[in-house]
């Protein structure tokens, strides 16, 4: 008989721990792996917390990161801003307690939704380098600056030398010390971070002083706000069971039948009649806060029988398809660039969502390599550059699913291409807590593949078109080099004068190439016209895969 | 002017949210992505929970699986063990807490490590079906059953229906109901899932009940508990700034000297001494509760100047050689095999860690795919098989990075093989909460390089060998095709009699084939030496880029 130890010993060490102390020891999840990523995943959570705090104050942003080498492996990260500051009785809730947001809960597209990346920041200096982070803000009306930790077992703020200072100083200013960190000019450097957020923010003024003390100035190429996404309620077909319960127990509302039309957006007082001759066993006049899991299960599956008019897209803002030629054109500027906004769609029922991409051929597109240029795909998810976890991406699962041959396009991997994608939602299924990709949703992957497919036709057909115009050239040009020998025989023949010969055959031939430059544009225009057709046509069948 | 919206309003909606609600909202990050996917995290959690408690307790696992078909998409899981049960008063904190559990500060590789699992299943159940799991649970003094969901605001346990039963049942039985989920007999489905785990715990006996009532018997091929890991104490290599401050805050120890010698292994009084001499301006007399930051810093640095024994392996289990040799022999049943068990090593300056490694070739080794077979790579950690998120895997970049063409494999994605790879450490470094993946720790890669470069070397002696074999017996039937011809024609020549001619030259083509295989075989053992020093060459040089 063997010793065995029974579930008392076994227990007795049971302990519930804070989400900080989970984070301290598996900071890798937040994105700190690999010194340099967890240098670019502070300055990434920095730079997108500014932006989002000033575009929610309609403030046009000016960030500027410096970045001061202190040892081999630790920096200090310098972040300033003119949004509207952090009021001084919440900040150890907003940037030094994990899970404490404005975001969490709040359906409107914006760069953060966690309530986790400046707390995560903290912690992180906190446990390589035992530092606090220094902070200095103001909201106009006052200002104030203050070293903040994180107590770790409580997942409460340390706040220390908290002190008023001059109000004239307005925005955020956080400095901090990280260790296990490294700045390396790199596809995954934050100069690289820096200059993609440019490139999908081109109405914020960005600054970047590196270690080296070279300044980068992103200057803005819009002056105007983008449009705000608005909060707006949820749409019928975006919900669970689980999700309508919660509403339901939280309503104010006196009956099922007004907290319906109070909380959702498309669900008007005709929708609800519809729905109570769909569930007649529901009853749509007891209390909300009385509705019972069945209830909420056979109302979710009423929903999915009603024809409701799309999600309210107000929620939703994209970088816009003038602002992405502009940039592509500034950045890469290319050969070939096609630009394509989709309409939004929906996943996991009713969650919105907005694809947009770009492809851009020749110029500085793709990325240099021995022997040639490779493909390279650029990722956003709600403006954000996604720089890390590529292979477990959904847009990239969407790039990789193109069959780039039928667009001209031989190996992605060994053509002069990029191919940009953002995506955005009010809720981005982030794959990991880190929020470097987008998860493997069905229906983001097709919408994504929809949109880069759109682009690759434009690209085809200038392919093609490139590869007609050099045939043409290529004939025209042996053709005229005959013309001279000809013209003299043709003179000897016939004694007529060799220099008229010569133009009269020159100009022939110039007029039917002219000719036959116009027929290959006309052929073009015509070609957009079917394209287009063929366009609707994939669209149905391949949506309904 | 625009209008400007300031902090007070901006952050007036600021609320701190629970662990649960963060998870319930982001359940993909636990694993809940995917119909597949999701049902098999579910009885993964259940499953390697079960082992690791029948472990602790000394008991040989017996655990079933039996999962039903409620409707399209949602499934029942029941899976029962014969382990030491869980205590009634603390069931709520072990399965309905998210982040509750007996394994987060232990230093000692178990299964599980996060206390998220279980808890997360619950959750799960929750907001797919709004039903709690029901729990039956037997420690041999005494017996219940209960229902048990978690009130997802506060994070706490919510149970109901508590009732003390006949305590002959011993054991956990775990029932729950799970929408959004799928079974599917796919490489990354609970069948998978359950026959990997019987592969890499063949001490344990596995049943599985499938949707349509087939019942799989995983019979256990060792009788034997595996050796168990002992808790042990951190090496001093394996310690950052932090932790030791952490340790020597919560330490009763009267000096800094004892308290060094009583926390971590390897560390004696002579070595204290050691540390002394090398680390001037600390105070080892002073109380651990008042070390310093810089204290902490010092010492961390002065660790690394000290010579020291390798961390205690006590605390490491590993599969075992021969029982690799076994399980892969039973399932893949391969014309060649080869296992290598590799010495631990440290990661991250101290953190244990061992990797083992086998490769199988031929057989039903591979996967079998249109027109031939195709290698696959089988993970696992501390015995756990990972079956998601293989792309951004240690493992699978190790294995990636080997130049198999030097093994005479042409092409990994061409061929009947297989290769399998645990990685055990007290502490593996996941990527994500749902472990799926090894992150991307550089001093792991080169170990899991380094064991299948071990048994690629093997392997690639095998295949000359059958190469030379193969030439050699096709040189050997062209010669003895002509043997007849030959013989009549020398007997017609010489009137010797024809069949006494065709059996000498038999006889002398077999001795002299004969001789020659025999010396293949010299050159074999030959090679064998020879290459055991090249192997010897390969890790001094390897081991040091």
């Amino acid at each position: 008989m063997p010793n065995i130890i029974d579930a008392d010993t076994i227990f007795k060490e049971l302990k519930t721990h804070s989400v900080s102390e989970f984070f301290r020891k598996n900071s890798q999840m937040l994105g700190y792996s690999g010194k340099v990523r967890s240098l670019t995943t502070v300055v990434h959570e920095y730079v997108s917390n500014s932006i989002d705090a000033c575009e929610e104050a309609n403030i046009l942003p000016e960030i500027s990161v410096g970045i001061i080498e202190l040892s081999e492996t630790k920096y200090s990260v310098h972040v300033t801003d003119n949004g509207p500051g952090i009021p001084q009785k919440i900040i150890g809730r907003v940037l030094a307690t994990v899970l404490s947001g404005t975001k969490f809960h709040r359906y409107m597209q914006q760069r953060g939704q966690q309530g986790i990346g400046g707390s995560g920041c903290t912690l992180f200096s906190q446990i390589t380098t035992g530092k606090p982070i220094h902070i200095k803000s103001g909201t106009g009306k006052s200002a104030y600056e203050c070293d903040l930790g994180i107590d770790i077992k409580s997942n409460k703020p340390l706040i220390i030398n908290m002190k008023e200072i001059d109000k004239t100083f307005t925005g955020l200013s956080i400095y901090g010390e990280f260790g296990d960190v490294k700045y390396e000019n790199s596809d995954h450097g934050v100069y690289e971070y820096v200059r993609r957020t440019a490139l999908s923010n081109p109405h914020a003024m960005l600054k970047l002083k590196d270690p080296e003390g070279k300044e980068f100035n992103f200057i803005r190429s819009v002056t105007e706000m983008p449009k705000r996404p608005k909060a707006s309620k949820p749409h019928p077909l975006g919900i669970g069971t689980n999700d309508l319960l919660e509403f339901a127990h939280l309503s104010e509302s006196r009956k099922i039948s007004s907290f319906l039309v109070d909380t959702f957006s498309r669900l008007s007082q005709n929708k609800v009649d519809e729905l109570r001759e769909i569930e007649k066993s529901v009853d749509f006049n007891k209390e909300p806060k009385e509705m019972t899991w069945d209830d909420a299960e056979k109302l979710v599956n009423a929903f999915k029988k009603v024809k409701w008019i799309a999600p309210d897209l107000d929620s939703l803002s994209t970088i816009g398809e003038a602002q992405i030629k502009a940039t592509i054109k500034n950045i890469l500027n290319p050969q070939f660039m096609s630009v394509v906004e989709r309409k939004p769609k929906v996943f996991r029922g009713g969650i919105p969502f907005v694809v947009e991409a770009g492809i851009a051929y020749g110029g500085s597109a793709g990325k240099e390599v021995e022997g040639g240029s490779k493909g390279v795909l650029i990722r956003f998810a709600n403006k954000v550059p996604l720089l890390f976890d590529g292979s477990i991406c959904a847009i990239a699962t969407a790039v990789n699913e193109v069959q780039w041959k039928r667009y001209g396009i031989k190996n992605f991997d060994e053509e002069p291409i990029s191919v940009l994608v953002n995506v955005s939602s009010v809720y981005v299924p982030y794959s990991g807590v880190g929020k470097q990709a987008v998860s493997q949703e069905q229906e983001i992957i097709e919408e994504i593949k929809l949109a880069v497919m759109d682009c690759a036709r434009n690209l085809q057909r200038y392919m093609s078109g490139e590869r007609n115009r050099h045939a043409q050239a290529s004939k025209y040009n042996t053709i005229i080099r005959y013309v001279g020998q000809l013209s003299m025989n043709l003179s000897e023949i016939t004694g007529m004068d060799r220099g008229s010969i010569e133009a009269q055959l020159k100009s022939l031939i110039e007029g039917k190439y002219k000719k036959l430059f116009e027929a290959d544009n006309e052929a073009d225009e015509n070609g957009e016209k079917s394209e287009m057709n063929v366009k609707q046509e994939d669209q149905n069948t391949e949506e309904e895969d």
